[in-house]
C-alpha cells in the first residue's frame, strides 16, 4: 500500500474508533477487573494489561488460583502504600517466581494519550489513555504509569526483576519517585475510601505498636467475572479518549466556578485530575 | 544602631537563635494545638497562628466554647476533603460572622524558610518553616499555606470574606489549586489514619447513598492544654530549621538508597516530603 492511502486509511479509523469515541463512558470489563473484598467493605481495581501485561497476567492468575485469601495487609503506612501478601518464608510466598519488571514501555510517534500537563515537575508530559494516568517523555520515546494515589503495583526487593506476589496500593500524595522503577499495574476505582481505612501497621515513635492480630486480611481477591453476574460490581468509567474528558480537563484548567475569585495558575496536577465513575444498577 | 552592627547582630541572632537551631525535634506547644477526638480515634492538629492569626485565634475560641461538639462531617468526599461543621441554620451556625480571607501574608527580603524545591509546578518555590508546607513568590513578596494533604482550612462562600466556623481536612492528592484562595490554618499531625476513617458522604452516582445517621460526629474539638496533663497528647515536630532537616531532603533529592536502582528526576514534591513525628510518653 502507498504511504499516503496507509496514512489516509490510519486517519479514518482512527477518527471514528468505535472503542475511543463512541460513548463518554466505556463500561469496565470484568474480565479485567478485581474484586477485593475486605473486612469492611469492596474494592474494585481496573487492571492495566496494555501497559503492564506480564505482571497484569500474573496478578490474574493469583486471584483466580485464591493465593492472596487470608493474606494480610503487613506493611500499612498513612500517606504511603498499603502493602500486603503472603506470610514471608511461608509456602505459598516461596512458591511464586520473580518476574521481570514492566517499570515504562517503548512508544512511537503515533502512539497518541489524552494531555494533561507539559513540563509536570517529573516529567515531559502528563496523560491520561483509557483512564490511567501516565507520564511520557518524548525524549525517550518511552511512557509509563505513574505513582497516583489508589495504583496497584508489585512490591520488589533492591533487584529490579524481583517482584513475585506481594503488591502496594498507593494511599497519600502521589510517590511520583517511584515512577519507572516499580511496575503499577491497574488502579482502584472503586472503594478507595475501604483502602483507607486499613489498619496502619506503621505507627510513630513512641506510639502504641499494633497487634499483628488486627491487621485488615484481604478476604478475597478474584477476578470479577468469575463472580456470579449478580455479585458483580458494574461501572462505567469516563472514557477519557472522547472529546468530552479534553473539554474537561479544559475547563478544569481554567476554573471558570465564581468561587475562584481569584484563578489558579491554570496548570493541572494530573494525579488530582478525576476519572469519573458511575454505577451500573 | 549603624545599619552595619544592626545586620551583624542580626546575623548573630539567626545563627544561634536558640528555637530555630537548638534541637532536631521541637515539642508542639499544647496551647497552640487541637484535639480532635472522633468515634473511632484522637487526632491532633498543630494551629499556625504565625501565618492565620485571626483564624487560629477564632477557632481555639470556638473550641473552647464547645462550638464544635456534636458537629457532624457532612461533606466528606474520598481523596478530597473532609468538611465539618453545624448544622446549616441552626442557631449555632447563624451566630458566627463572617471573617476576613488569610490566604497568604506578606514577606520582606530577610524572611526565610527552608527551600525544598524551586519551579513547583504551580509555583516558583516550595519549603518548610517551623514544620508547615509554604508557597512563595519573590515576585509578589507574598508566602502561604500549601493544600498538603491533612491540613485544616475554614471553608467558605463563593465571597473571599464569607468563612464562619465550617472547616475541612484535606484527605487525597494536595489540592494545590485551592492556594491562595483558602484560609489553610494549621495541619494535623498524629491521627492521620482516623481522619481517613471519617465516612465518606458523597457516593458515586448510581451508589447506595450514605443514610445522615451514619455520619461521622466530632465527639470533642478541645485546645489541647484546656486537658488534665494525662489526658494530653504529647508530641514532638522535626525541627525544618535545624540543619539536620536540610540534610534530609538534600538525601531524599538524591536517593543514595540502593532500592533505586535508577535514580528519579533530582526533585522534591512538598506534599510527599515527611515532617517527622513521634510521641512523648
Amino acid at each position: 500500500m502507498n504511504r499516503k492511502l496507509s496514512f489516509l486509511i490510519i486517519t479514518f479509523l482512527t477518527a471514528f474508533n468505535v472503542n475511543a469515541f463512541e460513548s463518554e463512558w466505556r463500561e469496565l470489563d470484568p474480565n479485567n477487573a478485581i474484586l477485593l473484598t475486605l473486612p469492611h467493605g469492596k474494592v474494585v481495581i481496573e487492571l492495566a494489561p496494555q501497559f503492564s501485561p506480564n505482571h497484569v497476567k500474573r496478578f490474574k492468575t493469583l486471584a483466580q488460583k485464591g493465593h492472596y485469601d487470608g493474606n494480610k495487609f503487613y506493611r500499612v503506612i498513612d500517606g504511603f502504600v498499603a502493602q500486603g501478601g503472603p506470610d514471608d518464608g511461608s509456602v505459598k510466598d516461596k512458591a511464586i517466581s520473580e518476574m521481570k519488571i514492566e517499570a515504562d514501555f517503548p512508544i512511537d510517534k503515533d502512539w497518541s494519550f489524552t494531555l494533561v500537563q507539559e513540563n509536570d515537575l517529573f516529567t515531559e508530559q502528563t496523560g491520561f489513555k483509557e483512564g490511567f494516568a501516565l507520564g511520557r517523555s518524548n525524549t525517550e520515546n518511552k511512557a509509563w504509569m505513574l505513582h497516583c494515589p489508589g495504583v496497584i503495583a508489585m512490591a520488589r526487593a533492591n533487584e529490579p526483576d524481583s517482584a513475585t506476589s506481594h503488591f502496594y496500593i498507593t494511599n497519600g500524595q502521589a510517590t511520583r519517585y517511584l515512577d519507572r522503577i516499580m511496575t503499577v499495574f491497574g488502579r482502584v476505582v472503586y472503594g478507595m475510601n475501604h483502602v483507607q481505612a486499613i489498619t496502619r501497621t506503621s505507627v510513630i515513635e513512641g506510639d502504641t505498636p499494633v497487634d499483628l492480630k488486627d491487621y485488615t486480611p484481604m478476604v478475597k481477591v478474584q477476578l470479577m467475572s468469575d463472580l456470579p453476574k449478580e455479585q458483580q460490581i458494574r461501572l462505567e468509567i469516563n472514557n477519557t479518549e472522547h472529546p468530552s474528558y479534553a473539554k474537561k480537563l479544559s475547563d478544569r484548567r481554567k476554573r471558570e466556578n465564581a468561587f475562584f475569585y481569584k484563578k489558579p495558575p491554570p496548570v493541572l496536577d494530573i494525579c488530582q485530575t478525576p476519572v469519573g465513575v458511575r454505577m451500573i444498577k
